[in-house]
C-alpha cells in the first residue's frame, strides 16, 4: 500500500445555497470580490443574486466575464490583469466548469506570475492563491471541488491539465436551483462528463477506499437520475440528485485522477472547441472496452451501480454490461453519432494520439496505453 | 431540503504515513511543535518516530503528556498553560481519541482563553486555533477528522461535547501500523466506537448524501474486518481496513452528528471513567431497538452492510437483523455483560438520563427521546 492523500473543500449544498456566498466570503476574510462568470443573459439572475448577497454582507465586488467556453490562455492573462488592477482580495466563480477553471487560472497568474503554460502538469504552483469560492451552474465538471483546471493553449491547440492541491476552492457552494436554467443538451453533456469522472476515477490506478465510495455513489445517482434531469428542466428531485452526483464524482476524481478518456478528450476539445461532455460520451465506451482486461472486476461493480442485473453472469460478462449500460444511457439522453459528426477528421488522429501521451490524466489509466492504442480508439470512435 | 455542510481535513493515509509529520508541519508554517500524546511505554516508538521526522524537517518541539484517558478539564487547563509558555506555534497529537481531543481543547484555551466549559455545545469558538495535525493510534474515535472534542467536567462528572468546524485538524495522518501496538480489548472497544459512529450518523436527522456513503462503507468494513483485527495484532490487512473504517465513520459523524447512544455513553463515561467503546457496545443495540420505528428502512440497509442476508425479509424483519448482527459482533469480539458489570448502579439512572437531554448528540437522534425513554434504555442495558 502506498501513501494516499485526500483533500476536499468545505462544501455547502442545498436549495438556495447561493444565499451563503456573502457570509462565506466574509469567513475567508475577503473585502472585495472578483466575480468570474459565463452566465448568459437568461441566467443573469444567478449573478444578480450572488451580488445581492455580497452587498448584504457589506462586500465590494467587480464582475469579470471575459471568457468563452473552453477557456483560453489569453483570456486567463487578461483576467489576471483585471484581478490585479481591481484590488480584489478573493475570487468567486459562478457558472459552468469553464468559468470555475478560468477563475482558478486567473488566481494562479495573479499570485504566482508568469504565463499559464508554466503550471501545466502536477504541483507546479508554489505561492498561495487568493481565497476562492465556486458556485457551479452545471452538474458535471466537478471543478468546484477539484484540484484540476483545464485551460486551452491556443497556439498548440490543446487543453492543458493543471493539477494542484491549491486549486481546490476554499468553499464550494452547490445550489441545485441553478441547474434549472440549462437546456437538455447541456444537461446531457455535463451529466456524461460527471459519469466519465466517476467511472475513470473508480478504475484509476490512484483510486483509494475514500475515492471509490464517492465514485460508485455518483454512478448510481447518474444512472437513476440523468435521464429525468435531461427530460425536464424543472424536475428538482432529479436536478438535486445530479448536483449531488457531480459533487461525488468531483471528490472522487480530484483525489484519484482520471484516465485515457480524459487524456484523449482534452486533445479533441482543445482542437475543435467542442463540448467536453459530448466528446466524453463518444470516447468513454471505447476506452472502457480497451481498459476492460485491466479492471474486469471493478467494471462488474460499475455495471451494478448502473442498475444492470448481473446475477448469474460471470466476471467477464458483468464487466461488459457496464459498457452496454453506458452506451444505452448516452443514446437515451440524445447523444448520437461519432467523432466525425462533430467535425473531427481522421487525419487529426496521429497528432492527437501523440499529444494525449503527455496528458497528466493518462498516468492513472488502469491499462498501459500507447499512442497506437489511442489512435485505434480514436478510429473506432469516428 | 435544508442547506447542509460538509467539512473534512486533508487526509494522508497509508503504511508509514507517520513519516509525513515533518513535511506536513512545515506546510502549515510551523516552527515549534507541541506534541500531545498518551502513548505508553511500549508504544513510545511512535512518538520517537514522529520526533525523528520533526527533527529531520528542522522543527523544534516539546512533548506534553499530562493527560489520562477521558481527558479532564483540569488537564486541559494545564496543557494550555504549557502550550503558551512553550512558545510553540502548532499542535501535533499522537495517540488515541483522548490525546487528540485533549489537544483540541488545549488549542481552544490557548487561543480563545477562559475555561473549557465556556465552549460546551455547538459553535462557541470565535478565534482561530493554532494549526493542528492528528495521528491516531486507535481505529475508533475518528477525532482526527471530526469537529468534536469530548472533555470530562470533573465537578459535574459528565463528558462535555464540544462541536465546532475549527476543531477539525488541518491534517489527519492515518498510519495503520500504529494499530499493531493495541491489545485485543482496546481494539474491540475502539472498533465498536467506530461502528456506533457509523450507525448513529447514518440514521441521524442531519445525514446527507455525502455522509451516508461514508457511514455505510464504515459499517461494511467493520463487519468484515473487526473480528480479525481483534483476533490478531499483526493482521495488517484487517488493521488497514479498520483504520479506513474509522476514517469513513469519522467523516460521516463529524458532518451528520450522532444520536442517543452517544448522548447516553457520554454521561456514563464521565461518571465512571469507563472505556467509551465498551459503554457504546452495551448501549447501542438497545438504542437501535428504541430507534427502529423511526428509521426502519435505513436499518434494513445497515443490516445488509453488516453482511446479513435479508433477501425475502419484509422491511421490519430486515431492520431487526441489523440489531441482531450488532449484538453478534459485540459478543464475538468478547464484550459481554451489561452496564452493571461495569460498576454502573441503577440509582444513577434518573440523573444520567436527565443530563443526557443536554448532550448535543441527542438533537440528531432520529426518534424523539425523553429522559424517561433514556431511563428505560439504561434499565434494559443494566
Ligand atoms: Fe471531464
Ligand atoms: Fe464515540
Amino acid at each position: 500500500m502506498d501513501i494516499s492523500k485526500f483533500f476536499a473543500p468545505e462544501i455547502i449544498f442545498g436549495l438556495d445555497a447561493i444565499s451563503q456566498v456573502g457570509e462565506s466570503a466574509l469567513r475567508l476574510g475577503a473585502k472585495k470580490i472578483f466575480l468570474v462568470t459565463d452566465c448568459g443573459v437568461k441566467e443573469n439572475n444567478w449573478v444578480a443574486k450572488a451580488l445581492f448577497y455580497l452587498e448584504q454582507a457589506g462586500l465590494e465586488y467587480m464582475v469579470w466575464s471575459g471568457i468563452t467556453s473552453n477557456p483560453k490562455d489569453s483570456e486567463v492573462a487578461e483576467g489576471a490583469k483585471a484581478y490585479l488592477s481591481s484590488h480584489c482580495d478573493a475570487i468567486l466563480a459562478v457558472g459552468g466548469g469553464s468559468p470555475i477553471d478560468a477563475a482558478k487560472a486567473v488566481a494562479i497568474i495573479a499570485s504566482n506570475g508568469g504565463k499559464i503554460q508554466d503550471y501545466e502538469g502536477i504541483n507546479k504552483i508554489t505561492k498561495p492563491l487568493p481565497p476562492m469560492i465556486a458556485v457551479p451552474s452545471t452538474a458535471g465538471s466537478g471543478s468546484e471541488v477539484s484540484q484540476f483546471a483545464i485551460i486551452v493553449d491556443k497556439q498548440r491547440k490543446i487543453k492543458m491539465t493543471i493539477i494542484s492541491k491549491s486549486l481546490v476552492p476554499d468553499i464550494a457552494i452547490i445550489d441545485p436551483l441553478l441547474l434549472q436554467t440549462k437546456d437538455s443538451r447541456l444537461t446531457a453533456a455535463t451529466g456524461i462528463d460527471a459519469l466519465s469522472h466517476a467511472i475513470e476515477s473508480y478504475v484509476s490506478l490512484a483510486a483509494t477506499g475514500l475515492t471509490e465510495v464517492h465514485a460508485l455513489q455518483a454512478i448510481e445517482l447518474i444512472a437513476e437520475n440523468l435521464r429525468e434531469s435531461v427530460a425536464c428542466r424543472t424536475n428538482m428531485q432529479a436536478k438535486s440528485a445530479m448536483a449531488m452526483a457531480s459533487l461525488h464524482a468531483g471528490l472522487a476524481f480530484s483525489n484519484a485522477i482520471l484516465g485515457a478518456t480524459h487524456a484523449m478528450t482534452h486533445q479533441v476539445d482543445g482542437l475543435l472547441d467542442l463540448h467536453h461532455g459530448e466528446t466524453n460520451a463518444v470516447l468513454l465506451p471505447h476506452v472502457m472496452e480497451f481498459n476492460l482486461i485491466s479492471c474486469t472486476e471493478k467494471y462488474g461493480r460499475v455495471a451494478e451501480a448502473l442498475g444492470e442485473n448481473v446475477t448469474g453472469l460471470n466476471k467477464q460478462d458483468r464487466a461488459e454490461r457496464a459498457i452496454i449500460a453506458v452506451q444505452r444511457l448516452v443514446r437515451d439522453i440524445g447523444i448520437t453519432g461519432g467523432l466525425s459528426t462533430m467535425g473531427f477528421k481522421e487525419e487529426y488522429i496521429p497528432k492527437l494520439s501523440q499529444n494525449a501521451l503527455n496528458d497528466a490524466c493518462l498516468v492513472t489509466n488502469p491499462r498501459d496505453a500507447s499512442a497506437e492504442d489511442m489512435a485505434r480508439i480514436f478510429r473506432k470512435a469516428l
